[in-house]
């Protein structure tokens, strides 16, 4: 048995959530429901023109994580915040929920701080994430256990990592040592505009090094650039062992082996969408890698999503294994 | 007209909020529904022993100024942060909602930090807190500006603060300043603990100095050393014009004039009662502030407490006038 079943590399981030409305989106250039990079002066400048705020640690494979942790497997995650306040609070809250989380704190000396995300919300429930990614911009390959990836039966790439300067080398290093011991290796394609800025080296990563690949509707049709959800998810399954493609509102489509599973979502009140595809992928891998069929692990995906969704910040609040066993999936 | 209706005093702190339950409270010497002070050792010691947490800005004070900012009242703040990066999150969530924040920013050279409280929730919804007050308890004379305090209709004190070493010189310094150009003076003793460390100090400011008196059943029991609420409450009408009792579900009571009202309790779901007497105390001093009737002022009170204790956090999330409208005392 490895050490962990799911490990996740990603952008370390802690979220600072307010609420607004379309008028201020739409003042401030914030194009809604998607994730805008943003450097710190901007980060400074928008941060003074949104309404009180709370901070919740966040960060798209995080999230995922910190939701396996949570239902009690083994895992761990990686990535870069620096020794300040923020980094304080993103470290414990991940060892809190049950992660491991060893990546070394970036030094005082640079004047770079742990990164944040913006996330707006409208009444709607929609979320719009203007993120600094900070200190979690430089996670480089000397950050990667080569060790811990051996140990590894699930490593979970979040795609907003394309971003980074040595982001490739950093994945090419994790891959090698975590396929290399037998383990296999999941992405998460994160967010249609992230897909066009990358779509050449993600498309690379998909046919030679991914067996699993979670991607929503616009991710997946930005992604095979095409209008047809069916044709792209076809389409990613002629190349990855398993294609998970979530669709909001209208459930979740499984496609491994030949087969094609759809599962609908849970109806939910949405108060916060931060966090739904994180959680989703989390349940979907853990169940995974505690041995349920696809189908199931699909039904536990949309049964985090909409917990997570149902308030606000993107961490698991309810007890997912007794609403698991409420919806007769575990 | 004074620039300010209201100006409170108080220890700036940020809430770390978790969820627990009583077994841990026990196990870590932590008294159920009060607030302990803690040095930083502890505080660190305790964070890392507690679940997964959201910060948001608190302070007892600056709670009830928020709320006075929230409902559009002419409002400021004055308590001490350092220039970190918890220090920037308290003062934006002030000035975000309005409310005037000034008060210098400690410099980096020390090595004490923004004070925080770590918040545990219980099952029911019951909060106890543990402080490390950090900056917030150096708070002195030097931080005061006379002029802001004489064009102020109400000064209102946090009884919190009476644990600070230059805490009496400071409130001293403001007190004469307002009651001078005819300004009023409020207080709440906080915490019945509180009240115990401090009974002489805060009866001589009592009887000498305060127009309004904020207490608890708790609170009030423990100063007038008795068990009977409603003679408490009589003793306090006898030594200040302004009397407010609160009783957490079963409502308030405002004594002035030789008269007493009694108002009910808004009946809710209590999720987190962070911020009840806070948010009580706000609306409160906003209807006296904009002329309403005392009886009214303590519908405002409730109405606005019980909306702080319907989620996490010990600031306002619901629009606070169109509730006031909705239960007819606007």
């Amino acid at each position: 048995m490895k050490k962990f079943q799911v490990v996740g590399i990603g952008n370390a981030l802690v979220d600072v959530l307010a609420h607004t409305d379309e008028a201020f989106l739409e003042e401030n250039g914030i194009g809604k429901g998607i994730m805008q990079l943003i450097d710190m002066p901007r980060a400074v400048d928008l941060y003074g023109r949104i309404g009180p705020a709370r901070e919740i640690s966040g960060g798209s494979a995080a999230n995922t994580i910190a939701g396996i942790a949570h239902l009690g497997g083994r895992t761990a995650y990686v990535g870069k915040v620096r020794d300040d306040q923020l980094g304080a609070i993103f470290a414990h809250d991940l060892r809190a929920q049950g992660a491991v989380y060893e990546t070394p704190f970036a030094p005082k000396a640079d004047d770079k701080e742990t990164g944040r995300c913006i996330v707006l919300v409208t009444p709607d429930g929609e979320r719009s994430m203007s993120t600094c990614l900070g200190w979690s911009e430089f996670l480089g390959p000397e950050d990667i256990d080569e060790a811990m990836m051996r140990d590894t039966e699930w490593l979970y790439l979040e795609g907003y990592r394309f971003d980074g300067p040595d982001s490739h080398a950093a994945f090419a290093k994790a891959i090698r040592a975590c396929r290399g011991a037998g383990g296999r290796v999941a992405i998460t394609l994160s967010d249609p505009f992230c897909v066009e800025r990358h779509r050449d080296a993600f498309r690379r990563m998909i046919v030679e090094d991914i067996d699993l690949l979670f991607a929503n509707r616009a991710e997946i049709l930005s992604m095979y650039q095409t209008d047809d959800f069916d044709a792209a998810l076809k389409a990613a399954a002629g190349e990855v062992a398993f294609v998970v493609g979530t669709d909001s509102g209208h459930g979740a489509h499984i496609l491994t082996g030949g087969q094609h599973w759809h599962v609908p979502a849970i109806p939910t009140q949405i108060v916060d969408a931060t966090g739904a595809g994180d959680l989703f992928a989390g349940a979907f891998l853990w169940g995974l890698a505690e041995g349920h069929a696809p189908e199931m692990c699909g039904r536990m995906g949309c049964i985090a999503a909409s917990e997570v969704i149902s308030h606000i910040g993107a961490r698991t609040e309810a007890d997912l294994r007794a609403l698991f066993a409420q919806h007769g999936v575990i």
